[in-house]
């Protein structure tokens, strides 16, 4: 296998990074998966990214990095006692940042695919995410791309298909990639930790189905 | 306590970081130690560590990473069916490179750190290290400082006071810090697990002896 025919996909089960995982087969020959253990509250993510990858037949690595919910308990994706911000609070993020969280993700990831050979790492962030994190940031990963460079010496390579698209671009693209009724069906993006169309009312859910709607308002016309 | 009073040292136990925790209490007025488990095979080192820090009388934090050598089996310090590079092998590192250790540790410190409100963050990497690990650079610790403030939006400073000392020098900055004694006696730098002077035929062990008697050699000098 040649060095540029291998990828390894960041992979929670939710819309985004399960929509990247089916864009990488398309473009790489070897796909395989990591998905992260970080103490979130809903162990469903982890089961959900298992079924997932196992319908796409690659090999799924899961890693504990629980460590990071025990150095900040702020965060309200890790706390149980502590209410989601359901909006963003002016000046700042909401309480569902882990920070650190993409950062110890991408770099975990690129140890072990260093250890298979494997140097493309794909994740789903975007920078039209609603909140603004800061490490889904398109000027994150590159400076990210350039350290993990230089911490291993190596050449990867971090694609982010999906930085400059909005949800329904998402929703359209999996389309495209004929998963539209899989990641409508068997994906797990709600902050409530519940299947498919969840909660209906955390961001999550809200930013999801916003998305559906304009996707197939904008398909609907297309055929009209 | 002012953004800029306070530092997290990631202190191992070994010469070069306990020097560096000494540095920073001269440099800061309220320190904290960050040690990590990695499945190195000597736990003795996180103990020393922890002894240390009490007799700094500094905060001393444990944390678990040692879901890193789980990835990568290639390394002599975390896999005892390796035999240890004695000498660095022609165009690569030696099998003691634990590849991307210092990215996760100063990741999690500057987690940890940010929790507490502190901005510092001191590593005891050096350039003249004889192995060359590239993640002992300091273009990498560059480029990991700024990664990390895109990160979390954050304004840490990674200090490193010996990026351009060799050992001999080390040793001189730990007797201006009136520390000379508590490092030759207190401190674990030897691959092979043995305190102070050590087992005397590793790389560690070398180094760290031709080091002091070059620097003794210096004093005695200045003193005829």
């Amino acid at each position: 296998m040649k060095k540029n025919d291998a990828a390894m996909v960041c992979l929670s089960g939710g819309q985004d990074s399960t929509t990247c995982l089916f864009w990488a087969k398309k473009q790489f020959k070897h796909v395989e998966a990591t998905c992260f253990n970080y103490g979130q509250k809903h162990s469903l993510e982890t089961e959900v990214a298992k079924r997932i990858a196992s319908e796409a037949n690659v090999p799924f690595h899961l890693l504990d990095v629980s460590l990071i919910s025990q150095l900040d308990s702020n965060c309200s994706l890790t706390n149980s006692s502590i209410p989601m911000d359901e909006e963003k609070p002016e000046n700042s993020y909401p309480n569902t940042f882990v920070p650190g969280r993409n950062m110890i993700f991408l770099t975990f990831a690129a140890i072990l695919a260093r250890s298979k050979n494997i140097f493309n790492l794909v994740a789903g962030v975007s920078e039209a995410d609603f909140s603004g994190y800061p490490d889904c940031r398109d000027t994150f990963i590159r400076s990210l791309n350039v350290t993990l460079n230089l911490a291993m010496d190596e050449q990867f390579v971090i694609h982010t298909p999906l930085m400059n698209k909005d949800k329904s671009e998402v929703w359209e693209l999996a389309d495209q990639l004929n998963v539209f009724d899989l990641i409508k069906g068997q994906t797990l993006t709600c902050y409530n930790g519940i299947l498919a169309n969840g909660c209906g009312h955390c961001p999550a859910c809200k930013l999801r189905k916003a998305g559906l709607e304009k996707y197939l308002a904008r398909k609907q016309k297309q055929f009209q």
